[in-house]
């Protein structure tokens, strides 16, 4: 019962990444910010902690005027404490053309907020090189 | 008493970080690695996942010999589940003369194993602008 539990929450986080895939392939970073807590909190790298649902939408405005176009996520760790998840997975960002324009790891700390799966702290590093131009 | 518990546990993770923080100053990549857990990883920019603890040791090692004497960490956020805890921080990396050459934010999860609390995973960014040299 308890694993059958914790497969439909796990479910339900995966639903969430997909939710946030869609939401980036449709360029709305409003969705995209919705999928957080309202505390929620981007750790990027070259810039401080970015806090809150507004400035988190910011955030991934910012990179989709970029040019990017889509984000890939793949899950590879999932652990399920009571209403924490911690999750351990793999992206790709999409440019013009699916051209891959960054890839790397990250961990993110999920809150589930009125049975909702939400993401709570956000942090990645690329896997590329570090460029020297 | 619950909350007693989580001080006590608290106040470990704190003992953890200050042996993190003296094994760096000493040099001493080896104990800096057994701070992990066996199958611990490290998830750091411009490269692959770093897995165990003799990977993780050679990372830091070559740190070291890039001339980083010592690393400042700060607990901002410590989240005690069970044997798990999901701490977030602020780093800084410093140089000869303690001159700062890095400082930005982690994510370190712990897993308490055999009363000891270990690093699990751990990630961070730094905070500092991209070089354009």
């Amino acid at each position: 019962m308890m694993e059958l539990q914790k497969t439909v929450r796990s479910e339900t986080i995966e639903k969430a990444n997909e939710n946030f895939m869609n939401a980036f392939s449709r360029g709305d970073a409003s969705i995209l910010s919705s999928l957080y807590t309202e505390d929620g909190q981007l750790l990027p790298a070259n810039a401080g902690t970015i806090t809150g649902q507004k400035e988190i939408q910011g955030f991934w405005q910012a990179v989709m005027d970029m040019g990017i176009k889509a984000a890939r996520l793949e899950t590879e760790e999932l652990e399920i404490l009571g209403s924490t998840a911690i999750e351990v997975g793999k992206y790709t960002l999409l440019g013009h053309k699916d051209q891959v324009a960054d890839s790397g790891k990250y961990i993110v700390i999920w809150k589930s907020e009125s049975g909702q799966w939400k993401l709570h702290r956000d942090i990645w590093t690329t896997s590329l090189p570090a460029t020297s131009s």
